[in-house]
């Protein structure tokens, strides 16, 4: 449905564009700098190879979903500098730079780039390249932030909604409702997007139902109870029964019901509020078969609950059901059960059993860890609401991935560091996943991209990238190349699956993963190795290198 | 220049409606669903005012800057729904929603809605609204999540940044490196637009220079350096003096200073690395006059520093100067002093004083902290480039604000809360800032709307809001009246600043407030106090609504 919504006040047309067709001019000044130097010190046939890769997993887990690439294909689809980029760089670079730059910088297409990735949604791990970009120097340098930039956030989200996920099991529905805190109106797009992605159910933000088809849900703000200070705010108190449409007066019904349950509930009539019945009423009026509510903008046990039931009493007089109630302050283990115990004395009463399973949301600043602890505390939610927490991705802001140069004409080239952990794997390299027999990813394992494939059935050794002596055989039962050609000749060379299909595979890539690397305290790392004649070669052109130096 | 950069890819129409023209559709969806509930139930005519405020300065400061205010008028400007979102909505809401519910949203404009705010850029503080947003109550009900978006990253990120600002000192320059990093191309966009209201620089975002203004600077990568792998990679060699134009080998005349320099700083020219001296190089010849180049790729002191200073020297025997080094790893107060001392001596040597001051700009994952550790090291660093901690917000990711209810059809409205913290002060408010005679900010004090302000030179009563014998009499020298009128009839009606006059704005409102407020470590809380009769009115209206419960 997106390529309806054409331009007019420029909103869509700015999201969609955005979240669509990025092109040239998002990217770091240094790649212009760099590009030019290249151009000017005649490098302008090399091709370098680049690797995308992150160093480690975030949250303190032991896995990580990559998602992000088909909007970095669409970047490539659409990568060129406009005569607005030229002339804006041209105001802004030293006076000093040549003309023919410029007019070099206007006929750039990816074309003569090809990409190498791993597919979307797949559960990946530190050091594995996510992508592998070749070709001209120039060009592959210059997608460097604008591909970094769509990888990152997008699969730190998907990680972050697919850990929310583990820890909130299959069971519960799990909504994002973080637009608000989100990095501005398009941060909160990509935050949607990817949420549900790596496993959330719906979103309470519109626009991204609108563009990409992600269920919204919603309700109403505890302002929208308060701005109803008694009955007599409610304007129309009129509801037609479902079947039959004879008209009822749904305030006179409820009230009654209030009086009623009141006794049955424990509750005084009169320590409810007027305010928020009226509230209920008005809510109900508007969406008879969608009543799910707010109950505690006063007090969930003496007002909002019995507030609640007696509106769905009154509704199922009226031939509709109820859907529920949400809580969104308090003590939520012990708010959900109390909620739970009255439904099911209400069901249990009018023999209604339908009552008793109502669905509760809870939605109060919730993370990873709250869900964990509501678990063992034992809890009656349904469905959590989750905003903040998920979309900053608060216990770690950034994934850090990182692009770097692996070869260039034909040469390996490798980035030495004093911390072993950040020097690069050099050279065009091959990954495979091999899997034991009973359907576990066993070991991820990185070769030079000439070498043969691991063999199914056969022993093959896997070496620790930098320790010498921590080498392992493993026999694979099953092999999986990691990496697929995505783009190629100026074309997208896979068919792209819809993010329902992405959404899909983060569920049955992480149903490969052991559950140990998926726990939330203290996680087994999932190891990533190096193939022996890739150890040697790194290790060969290590010690090329790097310099004699001091002692150590 | 933004008008000209019309639609063509997309991408740029994209940024630019994104950034100016935030329309309808961003919110969330229990906004329509309340918005809907309201009209059902006959409230079309009622009238609201809403607050837009936080409760806590983030990154455990006692300050916030105020930012996205612009962004707000823009897109109360624009507020509307198009064809296509109502065709959404009513394919999405329920279909027992009355048709005449969408023909009401689709003529829908901001018109009627009043808002009054604080001026952008001021230091602002816990429970004074940003914002009193007055109009229809569907209407302003619709704008929450919006302005909440447009409030919440905009005020962070501009702290953070002028925590930067605190913690760095007036003399070093900050430049914001964090696209990569960020939530997405338009999350990064805000965080570079943000940190420049903040007191940032510059950033290396090309977009966010070609959309806002603000200087970009970069470099190279060091990708860069390591795709030369030694002098023979250098195709073109040569330079022409500044002044007399004349051709010079500059790889002879570098390795003629590499060896003469060598015996100088000590080091061995063998140890120094030869691709790095071609990057450089190439470097120097691409760009004579900005000569700024990493020295980190393989060791500082044995090849960044001295291959860095030959070419340096070789440019000076052409007529150009030099503009300095980045250092992106290691330890930055060592090997800042290094390089500092290494660049005294080399101006010692010739007679270069201002070799001496060349740039060092540092660069490796720093944050408020690490800026601190370095001041109380001692470093010789003219300049930071700073990334994730900046963009991600990384010690608070989320600000927090909220929006709430204050009045409806001119009836106060109070939202208790078991947190005394979150109950919200009732009614259409105003806010004061009192002055001593020192010109710093003594207190905010916020009054019923009704009331007449405080005046100079008498004393007036300013109370905590919630704990009654906290009292205290204030003589102000200077009393600021903090709300504007921004926007009313459909119209902006303030003259809009630029983001410079903005940024400007930042600075000298943090000015008046006092050091110890702004420090890092354990600042005194800025106090927030209402008028007596705010007081008495909150409590009398409490005490109204609170039911009598159970024991305290």
């Amino acid at each position: 449905m997106v390529p309806h919504f054409i331009c007019g006040t420029g909103i869509l047309c700015g999201y969609i564009s955005s979240k669509t067709s990025f092109s040239a001019p998002v990217l770091d000044l240094y790649q212009i700098t760099m590009a030019y130097a290249y151009w000017k010190s005649g490098k302008k046939k090399d091709v370098a190879v680049f690797d995308l890769f992150f160093r480690q997993n975030p949250f303190q887990g032991e896995f990580t979903i990559f998602a992000g690439l088909e909007e970095c294909l669409k970047f490539l689809e659409n990568f060129h500098y406009s005569e607005s980029d030229i002339t804006y760089l041209k105001e802004t670079l030293p006076s000093s730079i040549e003309s023919e730059f410029f007019d070099y910088l206007k006929n750039l297409t990816a074309k003569d780039v090809t990409v190498h990735a791993i597919e979307e949604g797949s559960v990946v791990f530190p050091r594995v390249p996510l992508l592998r970009v070749e070709g001209p120097l120039i060009i592959v340098q210059l997608l460097e932030t604008t591909l970094l930039t769509l990888i990152n956030f997008a699969s730190l989200m998907a990680t972050n909604a697919a850990r929310y996920r583990i820890a909130a099991g299959k069971q519960v529905s799990l909504l994002e409702f973080g637009l608000r805190r989100a990095q501005g109106p398009d941060g909160g797009l990509s935050a949607s997007r990817y949420a549900y992605v790596g496993g959330f159910d719906g979103t309470s933000n519109v626009l991204a139902g609108k563009l990409f088809n992600i269920p919204v849900r919603g309700t109403h703000a505890h302002s929208y109870i308060t701005s109803f200070t008694g009955t007599h705010d409610l304007h129309t108190k009129t509801l037609r029964h479902r079947v039959d449409g004879e008209e009822h007066d749904m305030l006179d019904l409820c009230q009654k019901w209030r009086k009623e349950l009141a006794t049955h509930l424990e509750t005084l009539t009169e320590e409810a509020s007027d305010g928020e019945l009226a509230a209920l009423i008005a809510f109900a009026i508007a969406f008879p078969d969608g009543f799910m509510v707010l109950v505690d903008t006063y007090d969930v046990k003496r007002s909002g609950l019995l507030n609640f039931c007696a509106v769905a009493m009154a509704l199922n007089n009226l031939g509709y059901k109820a859907v529920g109630i949400r809580i969104d302050s308090g003590d939520l283990a012990y708010l959900s059960n109390r909620a739970r115990e009255t439904f099911t004395l209400v069901a249990d009463k009018y023999d209604l059993p339908w009552f008793a399973k109502l669905t509760i949301v809870a939605s109060n600043d919730i993370n990873e860890e709250t869900i964990l602890s509501l678990n063992e505390q034992g809890h009656k939610i349904d469905c959590f609401g989750i905003g903040t927490h998920l979309v900053t991705c608060q216990r770690q802001p950034a994934l850090g991935c990182v692009y770097k140069m692996v070869e260039i004409n034909g040469q390996p080239r490798i980035k030495l560091s004093q911390e072993v952990a950040k020097v690069t794997m050099p050279g065009c390299k091959s990954a495979y996943r091999l899997y034991g027999a009973n359907g576990h990813a066993l070991i991820d394992l990185l070769q030079r991209s000439v070498e043969n494939p691991p063999q199914v059935g056969e022993k093959v050794l896997c070496r620790h990238p930098f320790e010498e002596s921590k080498r392992a055989y493993v026999i694979p039962t099953h092999v999986e190349e990691l990496y697929k050609v995505y783009w190629k000749d100026g074309k997208i060379v896979q068919n792209q699956p819809t993010l329902e299909g992405i959404r899909e595979r983060v569920q049955t890539s992480l149903r490969t993963l052991r559950q140990d690397h998926k726990r939330n305290l203290n996680p087994t790392p999932y190891k990533v190795a190096v193939s022996d004649e890739l150890y040697n070669f790194i290790h060969d052109l290590w010690l090329q290198n790097a310099p004699i130096g001091e002692l150590f």
